[in-house]
């Protein structure tokens, strides 16, 4: 069934109206009266409704009954990643909503060659935000991941402090691993970093360390700066049965 | 230190030379007299060399030591992949490489979209084994994953069952996982299926099945057909401890 992601005031008890863009997309869809599709609001439930009038930019729908969302990871996995060069950030945001994240935070590092100036920042989030919301109705998820951009890498650490079990990826880390991470922590939130082309350097790794996170290694293979963030965050749906 | 991929024949005993893109690529990279680089020519083996003359378009190493390559991983995974659409092949044959995949097939599928002619294949084929190369050179492999492409989906079936542990991604089964199945069968070869934008048909799981795949869920998340061998290859790296 097709699935639409609409704002909470949306559902109103038994009834709902889809417009504006979900209505253009339910007509290219061919949608008509008595089809049924799913409303997601982001509160991790299923909204089971039949298309009970088509008009001129607006569905009318009838609820006929709501699931808790299957879809949505137990564990919860920020992405913290530092802005990579070109479109990088796109193919990640896009990629990390289909394998489950909860949220994709980017931020600036000492070798970041690229960092969009606050001007342009505000129309990139929209766009970026954008490509998340069309990768969760894609993949079935009951929740658009939030995308933000922090200023500076020091808040990034703070912010990925809090997780229950906060994880930096590091190319020259040789012994520790997600996997030692994730059986030493048993938990519900975790926060996963990774650097940019250049990597991180040693001044950040220690601010990194200083802050709590644990640094991991990801195995004796070199990953892209893209490859990283998703092979951390498979490995640890993985671990948390999410790809069974 | 920079990684150079030979043909076995270049190592001979203490002396090797590099010539052709790899003297080109040394030149760029400035390399010179008493620089340390590593030969790898696939068979498993890091050949340690220091630089004894550069000269034009040849660039004469003396072999220090030969270690074997801890970069390759113990488990040997095949990623069959349908044809996609665009050029999402070639970003699964450069990422399967950095994730350590050990050969890479195409293979046509009833639902796919784009198949290449055997006229352009050739070509298609060359341009693949070449990213595969790059990427293989990049990540620090000491092997550069095969790539090939089969004539039908029974062709690409057989193969993958010769595999010890045969495994077919479908996004409609809905209780056996990759995880089920790498624990049902602890061995040392694996192959992973996963098809194109529409998916698998049912007839073609059917045969599938009936030569031996096992048929398994990657979660409830449905991920895009470019997605999806990238995940299951990286299940699969995890779970053998290959990204510790």
């Amino acid at each position: 069934m097709t699935r639409f992601f609409v704002s909470p005031d949306v559902v109103n008890g038994k009834f709902a109206v889809l417009t504006g863009e979900n209505a253009t997309h339910a007509k290219v869809l061919r949608l008509k009266e008595g089809d049924m599709v799913v409303l997601c609001c982001g509160d991790g439930q299923d909204y089971n409704c039949t298309i009970s009038h088509v008009a001129q930019g607006q569905i009318g729908l009838v609820v006929q009954e709501t699931l808790p969302s299957h879809t949505e990871p137990s564990v919860r996995c920020q992405v913290f990643m530092a802005f990579p060069k070109a479109d990088k950030l796109e193919h990640v945001i896009q990629k990390a909503t289909e394998l489950g994240a909860d949220e994709i935070i980017a931020f600036p590092s000492q070798r970041c060659v690229s960092r969009p100036d606050s001007k342009s920042l505000g129309k990139k989030l929209e766009r970026w935000q954008k490509i998340a919301a069309s990768a969760a109705e894609q993949s079935g998820r009951g929740q658009i991941p939030t995308v933000r951009a922090l200023e500076s890498f020091r808040e990034a650490v703070k912010l990925a402090s809090q997780a229950e079990n906060p994880v930096l990826l590091y190319e020259n880390e040789e012994n520790y691993s997600l996997k030692n991470a994730l059986e030493d922590t048993p938990c519900k939130t975790v926060s996963l970093m990774t650097g940019p082309e250049g990597g991180f350097t040693t001044e950040e790794i220690q601010i990194a360390k200083e802050a709590g996170l644990k640094i991991c290694t990801l195995g004796p293979r070199i990953l892209r700066c893209e490859t990283a963030p998703l092979c951390a965050l498979t490995a640890v749906m993985f671990f948390y049965g999410e790809l069974d």
